[in-house]
């Protein structure tokens, strides 16, 4: 009853209810608290403190949402690789959340955009996509506890991008996969680049994979390679049967 | 309705209906699959495999028991300490998660009663203790999911041990500040230690702390000096509203 109450309350302001429906679209689910992910994208320049002057930034959700990300990858890594010891279990853990790592899932979701700052965001570094990443999964269990964390990161993170094969090396890139079966098969491919920064302030990049002259596969990211990695990725995966046959 | 039939399983065996016992004991609530537990005390030198050939013992247990109680007391300190930024938090965790806590832990918690191993237990070294606790923590995620990991640690590991100002160095012994108000306030105070045993392999000590003649707080630990620190940290509480008046 008082999250149903919550959600519909009527007396939100228009701004809130603005940034309540981009964090839904975000989430992948409704937020309660609006005040965890404002303070996920606080930054310590714009000086704010509560009632008793601590400040309000998003320091402090970065270490808990590490913590988190931590969990929930080690959990899904004792799931997923059942004959991994002790040692690999902990090495692919620190190649999931490793700061290039979280630095592109923050890139890759923009959060950058939502942030509160009296610096220009062109002047923080590449380090401030990662801590955002970090702070919005702290707000995220803050709001909704655990198991809203797990179902962030399993949408976000280990979906799109946990590929154990390929953190494991045995997969170097999949678009030389998709290169060799097309070259073994007299297939004709093209990977279509182009630029596609939309209103985003950071520069994006489309691509479609064309194999036979049909787009089997399109993929955006913030470079051409990553994005035609992700899209031979896709693929990959929707061949996979194809291409393991022979 | 699942987890009822479980529990009150007839067709339970008789050793497993004792270590269904024991484990319910030491984990507070009811354990519904028994395995993960077993799986929490069995060491590499029973070489146990299942059936698709892969070990069976605690070591990936671990992995996943470590992360779980970093999330867990990284939750505990965010809220507790409201003012602490993110590298006091950080600090404060790996002292609660030190090597040494942990064995002392597990050692606390006597869980190398339970372990089957090929290897005398006399012959492992310290660091097994600490290994079984976070073995077992792993069990219980997988028994019971986060929301168990967090009842277990709180009441195990947090109200028992984690002491914030004495994990800051602020207070360095209890024992010392309970002395320092008996001598204040003219009372005689007496630490009557004793050996404590059972028949539990692991040598105990039970202290009873007396002032002015009467038993004020007990407590039994793996060496003398721990027990009465203990002793003392439970006296400090008790009294603590008539030491912080003086």
């Amino acid at each position: 009853m008082g999250i149903i109450k919550k959600i519909f309350n009527k007396s939100r302001s228009q701004e809130d209810g603005i940034f309540f429906e981009e964090m839904r679209k975000l989430l992948g689910f409704n937020p309660i608290e609006l005040s965890h992910y404002r303070r996920a994208f606080t930054h310590r320049s714009s000086n704010k403190t509560d009632a008793n002057g601590s400040p309000i930034n998003y320091e402090r959700l970065e270490f808990l949402g590490d913590a988190m990300l931590g969990s929930v990858i080690a959990a899904h890594l004792f799931n997923e690789v059942p004959t991994g010891d002790e040692g690999y279990l902990t090495k692919m853990r620190s190649k999931i959340v490793s700061r290039e790592h979280l630095n592109e899932l923050g890139r890759d979701l923009n959060l950058i955009k939502w942030v509160e700052s009296k610096v220009s965001t062109q002047h923080f570094g590449e380090n401030i996509h990662g801590n955002l990443f970090e702070a919005f999964i702290g707000a995220i269990y803050l709001d909704r506890g655990f198991p809203y964390c797990e179902k962030f990161i399993n949408k976000k993170v280990i979906a799109p991008y946990v590929d154990i094969p390929k953190l494991e090396g045995k997969v170097i890139s999949y678009k030389s996969l998709v290169i060799e079966w097309c070259q073994k098969e007299k297939k004709q491919f093209h990977y279509d680049v182009f630029e596609d920064n939309g209103n985003e302030g950071v520069k994006y990049f489309g691509v479609r994979l064309k194999i036979d002259g049909k787009v089997v596969a399109k993929a955006r990211a913030t470079s051409k390679k990553k994005a035609e990695e992700k899209a031979s990725q896709r693929a990959y995966f929707a061949f996979q049967e194809k291409i393991n046959k022979k």
